[in-house]
Parts: structure tokens; sequence; C-alpha cells
């Protein structure tokens, strides 16, 4: 191969420090989803296409990694397209003799008994009895085609019949063929697509955790707080910050309706982006019962996206940019003076609540919003958060149709111009699509990728994120070589990182490598050392050397390992 | 979806209990190879196709799982299908011209003339250039086949040579559809399978290793060690321990011949299995010069294998046994009498070493062999193992191909009945395949699955290792819960594990889902608690129960946090 290999489209090598720098954001959730008593499952990389085909939408659908079946697939389209030349090569020798009877009798009245005749005839020798009636029923279809042809045939000569035939003849087959393809399973895309591929790779975490709490039910003591970081696949076209395999971070909780659940997840938000230094972070939460009661008082749940979206841009457009366009979406005036407080809405969270209150005290549900938003709100407000703030925003809809109580999303502090950073919410139903009812689940999502690029935008990673060896001992040749590596051997007992450089190279190209490796200390072992069992070290960054002993060694190299 | 959910065929859901196992395990992998100077990498999940296939020989591809290009196969196959069948048609229109005219004539000198004309007027109406030749090239090459059809024919009636055409055509038809349909390249395996798939699954995790280093050969520092720890897939058979999703943990260094790597990979496998306490394991090693130097001493290269897998029988079939299943592979007495020693192969590794040195002493690649191992085992034996056992193995010959010095495997501990838990060895020229020669690699692999069901099987899984929350804050009520939430979320941030449970359930019930998840501690609180600013701690593996303050609860659960 003389090309240089290179990783496929919208996937990514990780370097040691870039696996470094991920996993210390991996480890800062996972110990958060821990303290709050989440416990880590694994599901498998691939699941059953049916598990995943029809939950995300029909654009999901269209993005699911497919797995090739192994083995036979060829061979099926092979079979096939051969049982269908079987099918063609006998459907030509039927028009045939239809054709040949015009010819001589320039009517068709024998038509049906010839048709029948020959079935019987062919469905012996050379096709199957579905196949022949398909093509019985191809030809019944077409009767009409066959009469026409036969009525028009009667002027023609005998060598323009013949060429009218020939014509004919392609024609009928065409019709026929377009129809008769769809029976043969490998070559029918809606049949084929389960002959090829059973198995996807999985799209996010969500489903595949409903899919095994619903297997696992038995097993499981509800409530159950579950974690899972895995990889995910999407068929999508890269861009920046888009990826064809990316990591999620989720945490669930599912089996119980109590909005402490909620409150805890803000918190976790919270203790995690404070834990990575992550100040400043709003953490925005809304709810589907508000944005219900909002369609109730605008009169309309289909406009109910418009209108989040118009509302949205209050910011950018001011309300009377925002009234034009919801207007021009064909909300009502008399819908937007009701809901006219959303304009100037401002304030506190529960000021905001309060407002809320007022505009939505005609609906039911936007009333039981309003009442789930004021106890999450008051109970994180009361018990405080370290450095996210919460706030309330109407205008939030992720997932519409999917959540059904709280909604969440987290976006980066002010000055970093990055989508959401995280987000969640909590679906009623979350098991239902495989047949457990009654399973409310609430969870939230960590973003992995654009916390890693707001890390790094901010310089936020901690020097020490990637811990490479603590010393590298230099070779000199092999007796040193043989008195390093002993005292390697008990430096790594005590669970020091060192290393010896392989080679007896030059001991200059040694420094170097441990340089460009970022290995803080150099071990020196001559005749000398040996003699008094001693080892030099030297800070390369300092450049400080000295000749210690190995107890010395070892606590100098025990700092901060 | 009426049917309960299921994970495919070959994979698992790992359950906390389980995570919690195999973490264990990968984070005693992870610290070792981190102490040894190994710096971890990641690679996607798929690679292209043209990447993996052909590195793990014909059964290997076989077993590699394919990814199925998104949108546009089915397309393909349709299309050509139908350009098939126009083409099909086309055939039988020509083939029936020449009918007619055998049938006008009874005579085919107008054979040539008549296709050629036939073939320019379709190539310009209904098929491609392409299409026109290929057919042309298939008429001409059955062109004996009409000479003969029209000696046959002159005999007959016509109403018996239109019989006879009809099943000539049919003849005619099946020969070039078979082949022609290659011609199409959806239809073809070869050339459909490129455009059916370009992606696959990883299969191991050395040849994305090799990958790796030659893309980013100009960004790594060498000699480079790395290790990577991710999941690989094999669309193998499933059966007892051998998964169609699992994990490699691997260990290597590229770029230098220090056998001072072979001694330390040999310390880093005592290493980890000390550490995981499963110790009395065995480390084979053995070495491809040696086993090159056995074939120049019993005169046939291509008898190796069969030599050393009769003679790993020794134990089991005995001197005689082994040495007549030499004779039938076709290893001459001569060849068996040059090796004797090899039949009485015991002692220390020193005692082996010398004898395959007199043994080998003719070959002088089996005494470079001989070198490398004394090298190796010296300097194991000098430094020390903390409880494994090194021991040399002329039979070891796995991966013969392709490893080209030392090679190593590692058994379980006796009484384990389990294949090798691990292996490895030397390959000059890892990175060859990918155009970046001399590139000398030597590296090890942990396999985890094994190990976890030896560590099962042995029980020697810490108690600890499935963290759970250290207590559960049982749920009274509002105002309690309240309390209870603001004392969890300063416990949380000291880094405690503690929940509280969701809902204001019977406290039976919340009793029981402690003891279900295997808390080992309640916290209760009620109004009196409340007043005094307490908190009733019980012990719920004693039945111990006391009013606590807030400092020492946090004192109490931080113990063995």
């Amino acid at each position: 191969m003389a090309q240089k290999p290179s990783t496929p489209k919208g996937t990514r090598d990780f370097s040691p420090v870039e696996v470094a720098k991920r996993n210390y954001i991996f480890s800062t959730i996972k110990t958060n989803f821990e303290k709050f008593g989440f416990q880590p499952i694994e599901t498998p990389s691939f699941e059953n296409s049916e598990t995943l085909m029809g939950k995300y939408g029909e654009e999901g659908d269209r993005l699911i990694f497919k797995i090739l079946n192994s083995g036979d697939y060829f061979k099926d389209v092979r079979k096939d397209v051969f049982e269908s030349a079987k099918v063609t090569s006998t459907i030509f020798d039927i028009i045939d003799v239809i054709l040949k009877s015009i010819e001589k009798n320039r009517n068709n009245d024998e038509y049906d008994s010839i048709v029948s005749k020959l079935l019987e005839i062919y469905s012996k020798r050379l096709i199957n009895k579905e196949q022949a009636e398909l093509i019985k029923f191809k030809f019944d279809e077409n009767k009409i085609r066959f009469k026409e042809f036969c009525e028009n045939s009667i002027s023609l000569t005998e060598q323009e019949l013949y060429t009218k035939s020939i014509e004919f003849r392609r024609t009928v087959f065409s019709l026929f063929f377009e129809k008769y393809i769809d029976e043969f399973p490998a070559l029918n895309p809606q049949k084929a697509s389960n002959k090829i591929s059973e198995k996807a790779l999985r799209y996010d975490l969500t489903v595949p955790f409903a899919r095994y709490v619903v297997q696992h039910q038995n097993e499981i003591e509800f409530p159950f707080k579950r974690y899972q970081i895995q990889p995910v696949w999407r068929a999508d076209r890269p861009q920046k910050g888009r990826f064809r395999e990316f990591y999620q971070c989720d945490a669930d909780v599912v089996g119980s309706n109590s909005l402490w659940q909620e409150v805890e997840l803000v918190q976790l938000y919270d203790a995690v982006f404070s834990q990575l230094k992550l100040n400043g972070v709003t953490i925005k939460i809304n709810n589907r019962k508000i944005l219900s009661g909002i369609a109730e008082v605008i009169g309309a749940s289909d406009k109910l996206i418009d209108f989040t979206v118009a509302l949205d841009k209050l910011d950018k457009i001011g309300e009377d940019g925002v009234k034009k366009e919801m207007l021009e979406k064909g909300i009502s005036e008399t819908a937007i003076e009701k809901v006219q407080p959303l304009f100037n809405f401002t304030g506190t969270i529960s000021e905001k609540i309060t407002k809320l209150g007022d505009l939505l005290a005609s609906s039911e549900e936007g009333m039981k919003g309003v009442e789930e938003l004021l106890f999450i709100c008051d109970n994180v407000n009361e018990i405080g958060l370290q450095t996210a703030t919460l706030d309330l925003d109407v205008t939030l809809a992720r997932g519409l149709n999917y959540y059904t109580g709280a909604i969440f999303e987290v976006s980066a502090p002010k000055g970093v111009d990055m989508g959401s950073i995280g987000g969640g919410g909590r679906y009623d139903d979350l098991t239902g699509i495989f047949g457990l009812k009654n399973m409310s689940g609430v969870g939230i999502s960590f973003g992995l990728d654009r916390i890693a690029l707001v890390i790094e935008q901010l310089d936020l990673f901690p020097e020490t994120v990637n811990a490479t060896s603590k010393a590298l001992f230099l070779n000199f040749g092999l007796e040193e070589a043989k008195y390093a590596m002993k005292a390697i051997a008990k430096l790594r007992q005590a669970g020091v990182k060192v290393e010896m450089y392989p080679d007896n190279a030059k001991i200059g190209k040694q420094f170097q490598h441990a340089d460009k490796r970022g290995i803080p200390f150099a071990i020196l072992v001559g005749e000398d050392e040996m003699k008094n069992e001693q080892f030099g070290i030297k800070n390369l960054a300092s450049g400080e050397q000295e000749k210690v002993s190995f107890d010395v060694l070892l606590n100098k190299l025990s700092e901060n390992k």
C-alpha cells in the first residue's frame, strides 16, 4: 500500500495527550455521577436493527450505521437475479405464444385458455407456484393491452406484425418487470434491508438504556439510577465539532416520578462543571407542560414551535420583529396579546414563575408545569449551587415530542461561542416503546467533545493532566542498564511511573527523548554511582543535578506521583 | 413491540456489578501500563476497509464486521437489475431475429451480418456502447451453437421448429445471462462489496496501531510506548468465553530493537497478575528464531507446525506417541533423532537454554534465538518476579507467520481450566504493511474476559469492588427531605457518595431498597433530628443505630469512601 493510510471521514485518532485530557473530563463526570448514587452499565456497540429503527424519526433512521450481515447477501442477490431471469424468459415465452396465436388468428379469443395452459406447463417446468400465480395475475391485469394489440393488428402485413410484435413484447415485458421485480426479497429495498443487515451501531444511549431496563426488569432494583459513558455513531455529514463517532455521558433515573430528581440533576450539572473549573455555565430549565399551556393560550398547539422559535429571537430582532414573525406564521393578534408578559420576561426565576402563573392560570396543564418548576427552582435555590446559574427559559423546547416534564439545557460560560454543552429532561414513558408501561425516566447528558473544546479554549486543563513517566533512566550500557532496571523494578512496585531508554544511544538523543516526552527527571547511572549505590538525578526544567541514595530517589519521585 | 427486546447474538449487557468488576481489572492493567511508561492512544471503532482487509488471512477477512454504506446500494441494485433486463430483452430480440432468419432460410450464412446490423440498431436505441460490445462478444462466442441449431433444423416442420426455437432461445439466454450478469457492478459480488461497504469494525488493536504509527509518524517521538484498551469485533460463532464484541488490552513498543523491552514485558505481566492477586501464572516464552533453527535441524520448515503440534502432546501421549505422529506427518527418523534432547526437555530455563544451544549449534538463526532467550531470561531472573513464573516452551508457536523474535503466552494458575490469558511477541516489520519499513515492534496483550472468568472462579474480586453509595437517606416527607438534601449536598462536596430515596414511600420499602442495593448505612431524619441538627445513622449489617451531628456523620461516611 503506497498511499498513507488514514481514519474514515468524521472519525479521529486520539494521541496520548488528547486521551489524557478526555480522561480528565470523563473521570470528573464519572466521579460526580457516582457521588450522586448513579451506577454504570454498558450495552453492546450494536443492537438488533429493530431495537433502533423507527425510534429517532425518519432522519434518525437514515443516520444509523447498519452492519452488513456476514456472508450471504450477494449470493441471495445473485440467486434472485437468476430466479427473476427465469421468470423473464417465461414471460417472453408466454407473450410469444400469445402473439403467435394473434398472428395466426388475428383475434385473441383464445387468450384466456392459452395463458392458463401455458402457466400450467411452465409452472411445472420452470417456475414455482407463487411465481406462476404472480405471472398469471400480471397477465390478467394486462389483458386489455393484448386485446388492443390484437385489434390494431388486423390490418398489418405479416412483416409489419412481426416488427410490431417485437416492440409490443418489449413494452409488455417492461411493464411486467417493474412490478414483479419487487417480489424477489433480495431485489426489493424494503425486504432486502433486513436480509442484508440485522444489526446497527448504537445511535444514542437512551434507546439502548430503555431496552436494557425492559430486558432486565426482573433483576433491576427500582428506582434505578444508571450512568453510561460510551461512544455512539451517526452517519451525519461531518463538520466542525460534529463527528461520526463520539461519546455520550448520560445519567438517568428510571422508575420514580419524584421531582427531587430534577433538583439533583441540576446539582449534578453544577457539581461537574464546578469541579472542571468551568465557572459561569447557565443551566436553562423549562417544562413541557408550560409549553403545552402556552399552546393552549395561543390557541394552537401546531404553532408552538413557530412561536418559541420567534420568541427566542427577542434579543436579536426586538419585540416588534418577533410579533411580526408570529403574525406571519399565522398566530393571531389576540393570541399574541394574551401572552404579552412573555415579551418582557425578565427578573429572577421566582418572578418569572409568578408571571407564568398569571399567564397560564386558565390552563390546567400549564399550572401543573408552573408547580413543578416552582418545586425544582425553590429547592435548588434553597440548597444552593456552587458556580452554575439556574435560569428559566420558556423558549427551550429541545426534543419537544419526547419530553413530558422538565427540559434542561446547559450553555457554556458567556463569551464562549459554543452551542449547548449538555441537555436532558423527563420522559414519562421511557420504556413504552419496548412494551413496559408507566416507567417514568429523567436524565441529563454531557457533551464531551464540546466540553473539551470549551476547556481547551479557556485553558482550564490542569498541567498535570498528561501523566507521563516521572523519570527516564538513561542507558549507558549493559551493566548500567542492569543496575538501573533493578532500581526501576523497585520504584514501580512502589507505584512510581518510570522507564529506561531502551537503547544505549547517544546521551544527547536520550535527553532529547525525555524532553520531547515531557518527562521531568533524568536519572544518570555511571560507574561511580554504581559503586556507591547512588543515582544521579537531574531536574530537566531547572538543570539542577545531584547524587542520591535509592530511598531519597524514591522520595523525590513519589511527590505528586 | 410485543416481544421482549434482546442484545444481538454474541454480545452482552454489563450490569453495575459487572462493570465494577471489569473496571477493577481494566484499572489494574492501566495503572501498571502507566507505571511501565506506556501511554494511551485511542483509534476509531471503524477503519477504512482497505486498512483492515487482507491483514488477518482469508478467515480473518470473513470475520470482519463490515458497515453498510449509507444510502444508495439498493438503488444501485435496482438500477442494475433494470439495466440487465434491458439487455435481456435485447438478447431475446436478437436471438429471435436470428431464429427467424433460420426459419426462413434454414441456413445461417447471414448470421454475422444480421448480428452486426442488429447490434448497431439496438446499441443506438436501448443499450449503451459497452453493453452492445459485450453482447456482440457473447454472440460471437456462441456462434457455434447457432450453426448447430441451424444444421439440426433443416429437417423440422415449421411447428417443430417453432417449439425448438423457444427451447433454444431459453438455453442460449441462460448461457448469456450467467456471463453478462457479472458486468453489472451492483450484481457482481466482487465489485459490489466495495460499493456496499467501505468501512469495517476494528478486528484487533495491532493493525489500527500500525496504521496510527504510519499516519502520525512525524508527530510521534520514538521509541513509542503505547497502550490501548478498546473493544474489538469479530463475526465469529459465539461460544463459551468467545464473544462478538470484546475488549483487548495491548501494550506495544515500536521503534527499538532493544531486548530490555522483552524483559520489561515479562515484568509487566508479573506486575499486573500480582496486583490482581492472580498468583501462580506461568509466562511462557519462546522465540521464532528457535523455531526456525529447529526447522533447519529437522530439515523441513514446512513440517515445523506438525512438529510443534506433535511435540506439544508429549505429556499426554508420551515420547513414543509423539514420535509415531511425527513419522506419520513425514518427518524423517534421522530428523527426529537430531532433536532427541527436546523429548526430555526439563530443568531450569538456563538448563533448557543450554540444551537448545547444543541442539541448534549448526543453525545460525537458531543460535541468535538462543542468545536472545538467554539475555531475556537471565535478566528477568536477576531482577526477579513477584508471583509469576517464566518458563521456556519450545512448542509455543502462536502467530507463527507474524512474530519474528520473542513469543509470549500466559497460562492461568494450575488447576484453572482456561486457555491462555495473554500473549504477544516481537514483529520486526510492524508497519511495513502501510509502507513504513524497519519499524520493529514488540508487545503483549491481556485477555480481559478470560482474566475476569479466572478471577471470578478463584473468588479474587475484592469485596469493595462494587462501589455503591455509602448511605441512603430515607425520605420521611417534604420538610425532612429538604433537611436531608442540604446535608447530602455538603457530603457530596466532601466527596462522599450518598443519595436520598426519591419518594416518600413506606419505610420498609426504603430499607429494602438500601439492602438490595448493598448500601451499608441508612440515614434517618425525623422531627427530633431536625430540631437538634442531628442525623440518625443505622448500620444495616449490624443493626446498630445512633444519633450524630453532621460532622460525625461526615467522618463516619468518609471511612474507606
